[in-house]
């Protein structure tokens, strides 16, 4: 299994670890300190000897912030995580905080005194975080104090070591481009723009340049790494040697010399010496770097990362691959679904064993190289706590009467999959099915919206939000991420959410998931990964307009669809994908599976 | 009249100006300059005497910036005048350029080279401006470089004089608040941020704060004045002594000091040497206060103008009197409606003379105060324009099997109102009732929409565009832009526009103004004003919900909507908008006028 059922997080340890983590603060004289969930690479999915957070407060979200000050602390979360963090963490210890309600750094101006220190791990920050955090904390007349290393390095005393696993090549069937082509472009911009050097500090721009992959990170193939491109010469790739085989030492030599991650500080510092130009993405590469940079004498210029956006616009090799993953997965998951049906009915299953049947069927593929990230399968309540992982502790049984809503990805070496089906277990109410269907009316709003260039996905987010808001209803999360090339389920930058982001463009895939959640009840979302198109001519019109193309195949319950709240354009699309779900996937299928499949993919009756 | 019909601007003296430019600019060592539109109030509507922009380059439209170097010129433009800009101004001369396609700052990277010195007049450009321009000047190795006087001062000779208008004070019944109380909480907010002053640089800002109304600027019944709001004490006023009547002095007198605008410079010096904690608004302010208050010491806090947002909240007699304003103004509009239903087919019309015509019907009111911007009337093609401004030479006969289209406003001592119709002469081809009844989808989305809290204009703008865009059609301009409350017609922070703007809040009025324009043939506006409510519960919802209320009242031509594009909800709408309009205007109408009231207000028949 790449799942586990661990009873991980809890507020057992918070008061403790806290007193002890308080302790040390005030031996480095500080009046506070910041500890954010994220790892030295900026990294959402992070290696169990990065848990920090987890490690100090119980809170196991893949978000989040501690605020601990000498008689106060706080835990910041976002919307996702309003639920989870209630029962995770110890409500004497830290105050949880929505940061969509207050910010971070509201909340410590609203506490810091002049003359305060404010610790934070150099690592773990941003250059940006830091640039807004410091003006916070200096409006408030206190200081903002790099801590090195973090406090919590002398008090987790049982933390595991890292991660030291084999890399491998990612061929150029599924690359679509040669890393050295990659790296040439980049040198280019580079050239361009008077630059000497740029630092590449995101793991998957790291993986995505030099087409390499990895298992240093769960259920993201990343590769512990660090790099530097020179606008002449060859790249400098910094990863453990333990990590590299022969095969992936000859071709990467090809293009990049190799070194020891330990080497990254002092090639740091021979760009200093250099009075070299770097570029640095603020944006992604912690406070660390700019602090090495700049005292050894380095120009920094601040600007993107140069490959977010390539990176971001799939190529032909990689559209198809991300097509092939979809028709496998899609297979995997309508047996599953098939299975659901057959069985739910009992009332014997759980969470747990969903879950467990479900990554079966997906290794039943044998192409399965992880899944891509913690599937999440919420029994009646269990559904509305957005990012719910199922675990010993919570896990429900699966009654009839109630929702499941189940999110799941698989990590194939021909792309990423994220998909969520929300599943009636026997009779729903007449509130679900109103609910499912207003989720599902923002979910076909986006799937057939056409757009000009130039539109960003916070323009169109509230797109899916419409049938809900006219309800009274909404939900506080974003309504799609991007989604990587067998790479991070959640890639930037694209995405569909109130927060600005850039232009959508051809070739990026993002997930189309609104949702709706009823606290204590159930939880809906409905969610496939969709796919940018080339920009088209309409008949009549003046404007070449792009759509999204749906990548998932798996059917719609169609049990929780009420038609009468459905225009007949709404039926047709939902009949239309049903009609190439089954088309697509019926080769692959037999037996009681197919009949299923034939049965729930049939055309919608009636309708308004 | 308020409006008048010159020609005014034109290429006829673009190339021997720009020569003249030239010269000077070589006298002074300069590689090139930069001259926007702005005056020194950064204000839209400007004084006859501010019309640099128009002097040099013969452009007339209300945004522009001239880049002049020494081989080559170009009038940066937005989407809005593209057309009127490809008329007024010698392309011998000037690159006419979109910024949605070339940004000032892009274009002078490309051309400037190290060494170069670019000079600017720091009256004309804000704070945030010359900051964004320095970076691009400096990566070229050019320098920026402020020139005072302007060039331009020894060039036009006959510059009309600055105007001396009287000041009005805006009764408290209209206003809603005394000044004294809006002052008291500016200086609140002052002392809890630790300031000692902000510096109130806005002509909208200073009008509503002590509520105060001029004649200064046309149309926008703006003071020419600079304020200076301290924590404690008095505020300082400084504004030409000429424009203070007795009463206007007394009552000014109760809550600030009155000084002319020559003493501002040695107030800011006083500043300066008190070594004061001064808040300015960098999106506002020019560069020339940063340069003066950074010389004398000051310690300068860039934070956004304090009467921004309570200015655009209106309270509920600013309310009250939107809605007297608006339907004095339906009044208006109905009689200038019907005037032209029955003289239009005579094809005797023109621009002018129904632009005439309907400042005639809004002066009969007997309170018309000014239009609130020049209208546009342009017949046919000339509707395409989109900032078109009807003028002896462009003038157009309106002719059967064209569209006008009307875009125009009344400023009231109650409110500000803003209005576009888009009127079938004859007989209209279908393509016009596809295109008009495409736009109309798209204002009916906004106007029936809800939304919550949090929900920014750009969040919502193009769900006015999903009917267009679904044709492959678009419009190249704002859904939507703030109203003041008898002030300016384009009022910030809020929008309905791509551009981020800040979150949408109760008492907001905002313009609903999509459109579609057929180049060379025909233009489609259709505009309300509407009024953000206050959160609402729905039934059966969890969240309260936000609402427009639709202010205007007039109808729209019914000869151009084909219901068999719209939905039942659509058609709904449209029919209870009209029986609205009936209810609130019939009272004030009499013969043939309501007559044909009743008539245009009928519910539509058919439907899908």
């Amino acid at each position: 299994m790449f799942q586990n059922f661990d009873d991980i997080g809890g507020p057992e340890h918070s008061a403790e670890r806290l007193s002890l983590f308080r302790q040390k603060l005030e031996k480095l004289d500080l009046s506070g300190f910041l500890l954010p969930r994220s790892d030295r690479f900026q990294n959402e999915s992070v290696a169990p000897d990065a848990e920090q957070l987890l490690w100090l407060t119980g809170f196991s979200g893949s978000w989040g912030t501690a605020a601990i000050l000498r008689d106060e602390a706080a835990l910041f979360i976002d919307g996702r995580y309003t639920l989870q963090a209630a029962t995770q963490v110890d409500a004497d210890a830290y105050d949880i905080v929505n940061v969509g309600e207050t910010s971070i750094t509201r909340w410590l101006e609203d506490r810091l005194a002049a003359g305060d220190r404010l610790g934070y791990d150099p690592y773990l920050h941003t250059i940006s975080q830091v640039t807004a955090l410091r003006a916070s904390v200096e409006k408030a007349g206190a200081h903002l104090v790099p801590v090195d290393p973090n406090p919590l390095a002398f008090l987790w005393t049982d933390r595991p070591s890292a991660p030291v696993k084999p890399i491998a090549l990612q061929p150029i069937r599924y690359a679509g481009v040669e890393a050295a082509d990659k790296i040439a472009d980049i040198q280019d911009q580079l050239s361009k723009n008077g630059l000497d050097t740029v630092i590449i500090t995101a793991l998957d721009s790291i993986a995505w340049l030099f087409n390499i992959r990895g298992e240093d990170v769960p259920h993201t193939p990343f590769v512990h790494s660090y790099a530097i491109v020179p606008a002449e010469g060859k790249a400098q790739l910094f990863v453990d040697s333990r990590k590299v085989g022969p095969d992936v030492r000859d071709a990467l030599s090809k293009v990049a010399e190799l070194a020891e991650p330990a080497e990254l500080n002092a090639a740091l510092h021979a760009l200093g010496e250099q009075k070299a130009g770097v570029q640095l993405d603020p944006a992604n590469a912690s406070q660390w770097y700019l602090n090495q940079l700049e005292d050894a004498g380095a120009t920094i210029v601040k600007a993107s990362d140069p490959c977010i956006l390539p990176k971001a616009r799939k190529n032909e090799a990689e559209i198809a691959g991300s097509r092939a993953a979809h028709l496998r997965d899609g297979v995997a998951v309508c047996r599953f679904l098939s299975w659901l049906d057959a069985n739910a009915s009992s009332g014997a299953l759980d969470e747990i064993g969903v879950t467990t049947k479900l990554e079966e069927f997906r290794r039943a593929s044998n192409a399965l190289r992880d899944i891509s990230f913690d599937t999440i399968a919420g029994a009646g309540p269990n559904g509305a706590i957005v990012h719910y992982r199922p675990a010993r502790a919570s896990n429900r049984k699966i009654e009839p009467g109630t929702l499941l809503l189940i999110d799941s990805g698989a990590q194939y070496q021909d792309g990423t999959t994220d998909i969520t089906r929300t599943i009636a277990i026997g009779e729903p109410t007449p509130d679900m099915r109103r609910h499912y269907t207003l989720v599902l009316k923002g979910h076909i709003a986006i799937a057939t919206l056409c757009f000009p260039k130039g539109t960003r996905g916070s323009h169109i987010d509230p797109m899916a939000r419409h049938p809900l808001w006219n309800a009274g209803l909404d939900y506080d999360h974003g309504t799609g991420h991007g989604v990587g090339s067998f790479l991070a389920v959640h890639e930037g930058p694209q995405s569909i959410a109130k927060r600005e982001s850039p232009a959508l463009e051809p070739g990026m895939i993002l997930s189309n998931e609104p949702g709706y959640y009823r606290a204590g009840q159930y939880g809906i979302r409905i969610e496939n990964l969709i796919l940018v198109t080339e920009p088209e001519d309409i008949p009549g019109g003046d404007r070449p307009m792009m759509r999204f193309e749906t990548l998932t195949l798996a059917p719609f319950d169609r049990r929780l669809i009420d038609p009468a709240l459905l225009s007949r354009d709404e039926i047709d699309w939902i009949d239309d994908y049903h009609r190439t779900v089954f088309a697509r996937l019926n080769g692959a299928l037999e037996g009681e599976t197919l009949n299923w499949l034939r049965q729930v993919t049939e055309p919608l009756s009636g309708g308004s």
